[in-house]
């Protein structure tokens, strides 16, 4: 695709070869996992054994080394054209271990972060293709500042108990990240490995789009974890400041994805098109307003990746939260563009196939029911998104956490 | 609801008594049928027993007696608030019956119409509970005013052969009521019993939303009809002007379903945010818009129905083609604004839900894909409504049948 | 222009012909008016020579009779394809003159009523071309329900003092029908003759569009007025409740002008593109898109209109105040739907113009600046439109007075 | 202003910190200019002084050596905050001076250049405050390249014919650029000084917006000029493709004025929301629209930008017809967002504003039309812009000239 994202990194582009080439494989199957519901473990063998997992561990303990936010969001958009389920399920992961990688170099981030023996443990099992990260921070009825989920000192570590839901990618994890409440005030982040006894996955994901996504319910039934992989986060309330880097650069990577399928849909309308009839003119038009939004997308995707990457990135200084409220006006603001342009572009690739895009056997039916997902992800849901940019901008909110704190799942 | 639309005749009042009670009925069973992608036979037989389905057959004829298209597309609204696939099935059935009936009162109309002996018996069945009508006109690669099925000269009758797309109503319906092509230049417009030897229903309808509509391909392997059942309409190329007022009718009734699935789904929404917590102000503002679309569309729904019924209704007079066109240029009007508005209202209605409708288990994630439809329907598809509408206003073209004749199906 | 709307009373045609009459003289001085930014005397005098200006005076008392707010809604949008700031103007002096003998046919109405010899007396000398009204409600920096301006007991009657803004047509005016504050906790309604030494009309108007329509100033400094010139109305803070069926009839005739000015823009339009040259796909695209909005404005402004009469005409019982929310609920949705559809035509208009509208000399230039002012008009602005008519459908808020209560001005 | 655009080049941060000053002086007078229709001498006069107009003449001939295109974006934005008038003027002055400068680094580009000897004196003249060029290509009822203004042999040079139209920052420019014919088949490229006899500025702007543009016609009355100021520039009916780079190029920083005035505006907003008191949701949700369009339009115009400097640059070599298509298309994507995202910015400021932004004292009503010039410029308007991307994303197209052959100005 002409004038498509490219990388600006030598591990990016490693990272985007393979997620091309993935992406070409999971096209073919993506219709017959949405049909039948169910989760393609088929990809994330693929996906595992390819090294793409290992896209954000450092080459050092024996990842690809991917440290570009830049590049991070051009690999996604890439697999996403594939198969927009499994695109977010590795955006999600990746951004686990690029967070992970993260907090290992910079001790110093005031960040939750376990011990560096913890993270070397899981960063080089990830290496060894032996991880995958979930993350399960969702909660049915509380907002994500205030979990119901609960971890109580028992033995030499905690006892975590509670159900998550949309825990995306969950069938296949291996370990699950998570917020927990930690007494009455507090808010920890836990790692909880998926052999622990009482960690149940339910599988129970069924929705309009993203179907292949694994998105159901994780159980935690007393699950006792060791001390270390508790850390106190912050005070109940408000999304813990300290998860915030982790939650823009998550908001931003899977973002992209959202581009890739919109990117997608105007391929597959575009081949449909140019059979040897005539195009009319009412269709080259909405083709062409297509161009218009996923031209803004990619540069409002690509210019806020390299704002993360200028001040998240390894060796950057700390932010103070006004900082840090910018900056997430911002992720939000490209969020939230990139999410509603995919939106409004694959309706317009389904007026313009005339029909037959409506019908079960075209793609552009599931694409047009997987990119309605986006507005509803955490933490930047079309519901607050609007009126916190504002905020924000007005000066009258500078606590980048608030949103999350409000926010309510159904 | 409060300010929704209420019937004008007493005929009306009757046939929208029944559709509110069968609405209320079909939306227990809507989301399994379209789970299983399955056609809800039992909602047919239901309206066939209360006697909805001879609404607009004549009360010397056995039927209710409903005239007023405005009343037609107030009951059609009503049914669509429980099951839209059964409702757009049903507005192409009691359109047609609506048809047969006024051409019986007006023998001088311009129309292509069977003997008024057969339009007598086939109202008569409808009456008795043994007619279903489908409106077979569409096909794969053909505009609608040029088909490719054949009636040639057999016997003392004709032998119809082609295959049939969008098939609406197709498992249930008893009478096919198709365009084929007569000789090199003309096309005609037939009648075909259900129990024709070589007339198959396929029953492989299979797409996005109205999955329970049952709009299927209909196969004519030389099916042999009676020579009065099959009825010259006018030259190859547009639509022909001798079914406009059919077309028109049909349009207006159907666009009136997707009102009925909007309302439908503010009401779902309003009945989710009623619980005792406060509502965002940003979710009422979202309510708000929608009470507007809904609030349009019921009022341009209703005007151009009752712009219809002066024009169109029993005893009026034939009007010119200049005129059809203005006429049809105003029914494009209501049919794009309401199907667009009925989106529009759907998509708010998902976001409003925080992410619940978009679970497969609320009925807002049907109503999403079932409302999608609407702007695909012949003959005034998205892609060509606009510009025919402003070309009609130009005095650019004079000709309503030109839309049709242009249209190719997917 | 076809299937525009049509009056359905006697007194309607009446005052629709003159409405036509007058469009056709304005139109040629309307941008004079404009670019001077002028008042147009000019335009004031012929409407009262006409008997325009009594159109909503009883017949009995020498007016035209015209008691259908539908009519009224059909007269002004007629009026305003001539003169956009003209008709915002008689849209006020007619709804008030409405009120008024609507008044007088029903003591009973649960309003702020002067005694009937007032009313008449007004009515009177409307009739004899004497009276133009002023709806002076509005004030900088407080809210509709909590005015600033005072009326203060003195001698025999009442001192009243303040200053009002968007005082529309306050130039040609006579009488000012004022809210006053009365003690601490109290709104009363206040008619003040403008011969009342103290008042004095600033003509300071001076804005992006309806420049001709007067909207500046009028201060009150000390005007001493009758006793039963002033009302008491209801409490502070809300719109007085006795005052709604004034505020929703005055919004609705209101935002008729604006169909009317974008039905004149589409006239200008279609002039424009009809020389002998092939106009593109894609304005005949945009000339039927604005087809569409001005066909469902003038079916919800039309409905809305009838649903008024019924409920609030001669002769129909008092309304609880939850059904006068559900009707202000409606009132706004026409409200705002059409002056939306408005704003949204004429810019098409300008578009498809290809660039000749922009200029001076073209009267879509005025068009697209007076047309602009719809949103910001007392009470129902967009800036709390939405939310309310979502409060009101969600049955979190059954006070119709709210918004206006709550609402500032610039 | 957070996260605007900064430049990346030394000579950018020269040029954006004079325009940032100059935008502060000339925010003082810009309502003042409108008001009166009057072109500002006085700003022309402040950027010549600064040498801002020399911005993009080359150091070693006294200029400030600005080549970044990203960098003219950056610095015109930031010009418009001030006054958009002056902007698209100095826009179109800049890019001119670009292009001859870059003409001269490599002749062998494909396009219409004078001599190297008449480049430098031209540019030497801009050097010395000396110089301003208005690009003079547009002409009433003729497609861009089919002008009716000739060039006919005479003496030792040309004897140009015709009048011009558009002729934006005329009465201040000394050098006219202009398209003329040449013989029966062929466009030329002119450049005609000022002071030529036959030469007439008729300051005949009056517009709805950017009124202080100077935007009107210029007479050429058979103006002798020398040879070397003709150019061919290729057959007559398309844009000639020798002009290509300068049209693209003149277009991405055109678009960047527009997004300055919306910065403009969120500015002044945000100012006015910033009195202590509560802002409404409403209000906070239309300043939060207005930040994710400010954003999406810094990105599109700075990734566009940066596409031309490497495709574009000194040095780049040249690029075959289809690449020049592409590019186009690319350039007309982020053209066309910026434009609409700025029309879009401004109406919610305006509604934001509660009405206060409709007055005349408001710069705001100024910036509601200032902004609305956008879609109508050369060579992208709004009515052919969306076709033409998709006609080329469609491959059906792949003349990159061919929209403005078609193109006609009102």
């Amino acid at each position: 695709m002409e004038f498509e994202l490219g990388c600006v990194s030598s591990g990016g582009a490693q990272c985007v070869e393979l997620a091309d080439k993935h992406a070409a494989d999971f096209a073919v199957t993506a219709d017959r996992f949405d049909r039948d519901n169910a989760f393609p473990t088929d990809n994330w063998a693929a996906l595992q054994r390819s090294g793409f997992l290992a896209a954000t561990v450092p080459v050092d303990l024996g990842g690809l080394g991917l440290r570009s936010i830049h590049d991070l969001v051009v690999a996604i958009s890439r697999l996403a054209r594939g198969d927009g389920s499994t695109a977010i399920g590795a955006a999600m992961h990746l951004t686990a271990f690029w967070y992970l990688a993260r907090l290992r170099t910079s001790p110093s981030w005031p960040v939750a972060a376990p011990p560096a023996r913890h993270l070397d443990l899981m960063l080089r099992a990830c290496a060894r293709r032996r991880a995958i990260a979930c993350v399960a921070i969702s909660e049915r009825g509380t907002p994500l500042g205030n979990p119901a989920t609960t971890a109580e000192p028992a033995g030499s570590g905690y006892r975590i108990s509670g159900r998550k839901a949309f825990c995306t990618n969950s069938p296949a994890a291996t370990l699950f990240l998570s917020t927990v409440r930690l007494g009455a005030d507090e808010v920890g982040f836990a790692v909880v490995p998926r052999t622990t006894p009482g960690l149940r996955v339910l599988e129970n994901w069924d929705a309009l789009g993203v179907r292949a996504s694994g998105s159901g319910d994780v159980v935690f039934d007393g699950c006792q974890v060791a001390q270390e992989m508790v850390v106190p986060a912050g005070p109940v309330g408000a999304l813990p400041p300290a998860i915030l880097p982790l939650t823009m650069v998550g908001a931003l990577v899977l973002a992209s994805a959202f581009l890739g399928m919109s990117e997608q849909a105007q391929d597959l309308l575009t081949q449909a098109l140019s059979r040897p009839r005539s195009v009319r003119p009412a269709a080259r038009a909405l083709v062409g307003e297509n161009e218009i939004d996923i031209a803004t997308s990619r540069a409002v995707l690509a210019r806020t990746a390299v704002l993360l990457d200028e001040r998240l990135g390894a060796g950057t200084p700390d932010l103070p939260a006004v900082e840090l409220a910018g900056l997430m006006r911002e992720v939000q603001c490209a969020n939230m563009a990139a999410k509603r342009a995919a939106i409004t572009t694959v309706d317009r690739c389904l007026t313009a196939s005339g029909g037959g895009g409506y019908l079960s056997s075209n793609p552009m039916s599931r694409l047009y029911r997987d990119v309605r997902a986006g507005p509803f992800m955490q933490p930047f849901s079309a519901l607050d998104a609007f009126e916190y940019i504002g905020s924000v901008r007005l000066g009258l909110d500078r606590d980048p956490g608030r949103p999350n704190g409000e926010r309510e799942l159904p």
